[in-house]
């Protein structure tokens, strides 16, 4: 991996960070591909959205179809077929947050896998083997996703077997994937900066901010994304995991972040909640369904080059699958379509005045 | 409407039939959109699959959105962005087979709706009203579908308001749009004859049969399939509604037909089962889940192109909708790839011995 910045204004930057398989333009948004596949999108479809790299799930492919599965197939790129870059998460995030039952150790965590109910082993020797076999450009370290709330003696201890856990994966990485650290500490402070010395000291190739977006209020996630980036690494890729409305990535990228990945974008266009340079649109509402005009008229995605309101507020309302498909197409291409804004207002050094502007004038925030 | 046969091979015909939005070229399949979207497909993803035309439901479309709002967008074309030939049933299936309640007069059929029960009324003139709203290519006379089994009598008595219908149709029939009338008569061969005959002296520009693949048996259908298309006129399309499976199409190809509809390929599709030159595969069967080779060595399709078995049985499992649409993308290839062949095979004179070779190797009929 060869990360070079190209551009600061402020703490914001444009960054390229270059895998085998592909440079990204950072501030970069992954689309979140859980169990292999971008939810009701075709591969060409997230090429012509923007899309410049995908993650998927370790913890999802590994209960099903399994990791022996896709490395038969060639790895992951080949199974899902997809050529460009994969960040896989490292499964410790749904270990936590799917598994009904769970049991940690200093060797990892014994779960139920929530499809079956039967029991499985990850810890993070096994998290890189997996990831191994996924063959994924990206990989990171197993973590343990401190909750919310925690206390501080809890949190401490968990920050410590996080990074414990981060000296195995080291020490069990592939040479052709870049490994990233997850920084934890939960909503204190002084343990978030522990959390990221330490993980410093081991000297990964780039460093994750993890277990946030978990429950905390909204001003405490931005307090955490605000300092944390001044205690990493300038010359390494720093990524906010599971973040966020576009809001929170501005907020992020001002901070000096430059991944991110969301559900949001995708999971609220099966539901109907359409982003817009006009705000947010509720497709299924009776007001559209005789509003023959595209979706939002700034946008070149092709739901907004081909359908009405009218005709997303019919598919919506028959259930049809085209529908979950328009929508989702839109909110992606919004959200890549976005990022690349904000790496132009950078490279133009007009970021805040651009993030001012975002939000006054085009985003109704969440 | 312009209708052309160019070759014949015993009763199988080659024909072309030019319409203002496009020539259709007959043995020809046509996609159900039955509420203005084939399920799972984009427009652009049909015209890939090799659609000429596509069918949709007036009874669908005018409850929902209702025919002004797509007559406000502009029509159909517009409101779905398909810029080829659209046929749109009349209704008459789908009063009968959804419709809660219903009660018949000499006017039409009062019905409750099947997404709200609300009350509403649809006759030959409101069945004519409404596809011209629509503006589909090919509009159809409104029908009353008769159920199976029906006594003789009521066979009768509803082929002769079948007809009394159709000639208000004519009446109110638009010039733009081109109107086929719907044979029924049941499973009584004189009935079919004579509801054929009643129909052709109105001189109408296509003939539909109706009522068949509605419960009898295989060999009832394929006995009305034999011998209608003799008594329908040689110069007019005949357009075989609802069937069906490709050994029934084979049959109704060798007796004359020329057009179809069916959700066959889409259905099966979104519940796993595909056609492929080598037979059914049920996609989710656990044999597939280690098969790292494509569904149909012999297809073009995307879906084949692109994917292994191994990967749909994994979406499949997974419950994705990119599952649905890559397997409803091969189904509908498929089927329009059989008719490209049997247009063919009786351009070359060996209709027969496809057919043959057809359901003795490539294909499990059902």
């Amino acid at each position: 991996m060869n990360f070079r910045i190209l551009h600061t204004d402020g703490n914001a930057r444009v960054c390229t960070l270059t895998l085998e398989r592909g440079t990204l333009h950072t501030p970069v948004f992954m689309p979140v591909g859980t169990m292999g596949a971008v939810k009701a999108m075709s591969p060409n479809e997230l090429k012509d959205a923007g899309a410049q790299i995908i993650l998927c799930n370790t913890y999802h492919l590994y209960l099903r179809p399994g990791e022996e599965t896709v490395a038969e197939a060639g790895g992951l790129h080949k199974f899902i077929n997809w050529d460009r870059p994969i960040l896989t998460d490292s499964g410790g995030f749904q270990v936590f947050s799917l598994s009904p039952l769970r049991k940690i150790s200093e060797e990892g965590v014994t779960f139920k896998s929530h499809i079956n109910g039967s029991t499985h082993f990850i810890g993070p020797q096994r998290a890189m083997e997996i990831q191994r076999a996924l063959g994924s450009d990206i990989v990171m370290a197993f973590d343990e996703c401190t909750p919310y709330p925690s206390t501080y003696e809890y949190t401490l201890k968990s920050l410590n077997l996080t990074t414990t856990w981060a000296k195995t994966c080291l020490l069990n990485s592939s040479k052709t994937q870049t490994l990233f650290a997850i920084v934890q500490g939960g909503t204190y402070k002084d343990l978030r900066i522990e959390s990221a010395k330490q993980l410093i000291d081991l000297n990964f190739e780039g460093y994750a901010v993890g277990g946030v977006s978990v429950g905390e209020p909204k001003e405490i996630m931005h307090e955490i994304i605000r300092y944390i980036p001044s205690e990493l690494p300038k010359d390494k890729p720093r990524y906010l995991m599971g973040v966020g409305f576009p809001e929170d990535i501005l907020e992020a990228v001002e901070a000096g972040f430059d991944m991110f990945d969301c559900v949001i974008p995708t999971r609220t266009a099966r539901h109907g909640t359409l982003l817009t340079s006009a705000g947010r649109v509720i497709i299924g509402n009776s007001r559209f369904r005789r509003d023959h005009t595209p979706l939002d008229l700034e946008c070149g995605c092709y739901t907004c080059q081909n359908f009405t309101k009218s005709y997303l507020n019919h598919l919506y309302k028959a259930g049809e699958i085209l529908g979950i498909r328009l929508n989702t197409i839109h909110n992606l291409y919004f959200y890549l379509d976005f990022m690349k804004k904000i790496r132009a207002a950078i490279e133009q050094d007009r970021f805040i005045s651009f993030k001012k502007d975002w939000l006054s004038n085009s985003y109704t925030p969440h």
